[in-house]
């Protein structure tokens, strides 16, 4: 008797690398009514991307006029590349019921915050330091400097965790994706007096 | 990371007869890590009651005393009997980590807002009037006019179910069982922030 037409949940997802995002979303993806927001960017596509897929690729005119015509929801600049979040990648899929996740970092949420406050904003982190450097060690593609750069990156982000409306702490992989599903699952049941 | 020496949560579970409160409180309780407060009362202890587990049965000047000492988290007077909780049901639980839960109607939620708002307050509410009406004469214990006072009564305290944080729609018992645990878990998971 609580329940009416049920729109979607917009939801921000930001994790530091090393936490298991990537494997959370697709576990989470894998279960149905959610679909994760591709971004758009002005960057050049890298080899092993996929158009429309890892990004939809625009042109620097394209995306100012389409800025301009504020079909975005959030945008900003980077290493002289533009990267944002269409409404027509949120919007739409809201409106049929599904939950539309948008993967990114720490001020890509501050920014959504400012425009779209009743979102829910999950951040992911490592059980600890040490487990994060052993992680990123354990996946041994990169350089130690760039292992130790993202180490760093990830403790800036962790000063923001506190931003965020629930911190899941991912440990184990399914227990962390069963806290994600409890989350989405608790919002769906608050009052309006607790929202 | 986020995880520091974690106290109980004090959980306010309401519901109009016929919502399945009781079973629901037995699925809970067998996962361990619970409480179900036991109220006080001065009334006389029923034929099918057990003494401290149906509820602590207190004289009238043993209830007052205890009153004046300030020893009850909530209390009130209710056709010329004393009924309350006392808080040696309730803090030395929640200070060993033990979610102690306080099942008790909308008036008592209230008296327990004013003291401990930052309890946790879950309402279970029928699928429907006609489904809790089909419910209480299914379980036909009671004549005719019973049934309808105990709707009448149900109808007044589902407008006070925005009063509470979380409002479960008990229509499948396992779902509603795993509706309660998943707002219990997404609160262990908020940051400050949402708190």
């Amino acid at each position: 008797m609580s329940e009416n037409a049920k729109k979607g949940r917009l939801i921000v997802f930001s994790a530091p690398s090393g936490c298991g995002k990537g494997t959370m979303l697709k576990e989470i993806l894998a279960a149905g009514n959610y679909r994760l927001s591709v971004s758009a960017t002005t960057r050049d596509p890298r080899p092993e991307e996929i158009p429309d897929v890892s990004y939809h690729y625009l042109t620097k005119d394209d995306f100012s006029s389409r800025v301009e015509r504020n079909e975005f929801l959030e945008h900003a600049e980077y290493c002289d590349n533009s990267y944002g979040t269409l409404l027509s990648e949120v919007d739409p899929y809201l409106e049929n019921g599904v939950n539309v996740i948008l993967e990114i970092e720490v001020q890509g949420a501050q920014r959504v915050r400012a425009v779209r406050p009743d979102s829910l904003f999950i951040f992911v982190a490592p059980p600890s330091i040490d487990e994060l450097r052993r992680r990123l060690h354990k996946r041994a593609t990169e350089p130690e400097e760039v292992i130790e750069k993202r180490i760093n990156k990830a403790i800036e982000e962790l000063t923001h965790q506190d931003e965020y409306d629930y911190i899941i702490v991912n440990d184990a992989l399914e227990d962390a994706v069963n806290d994600f599903f409890a989350v989405v699952r608790a919002e769906e049941l608050k009052t309006a007096a607790e929202k």
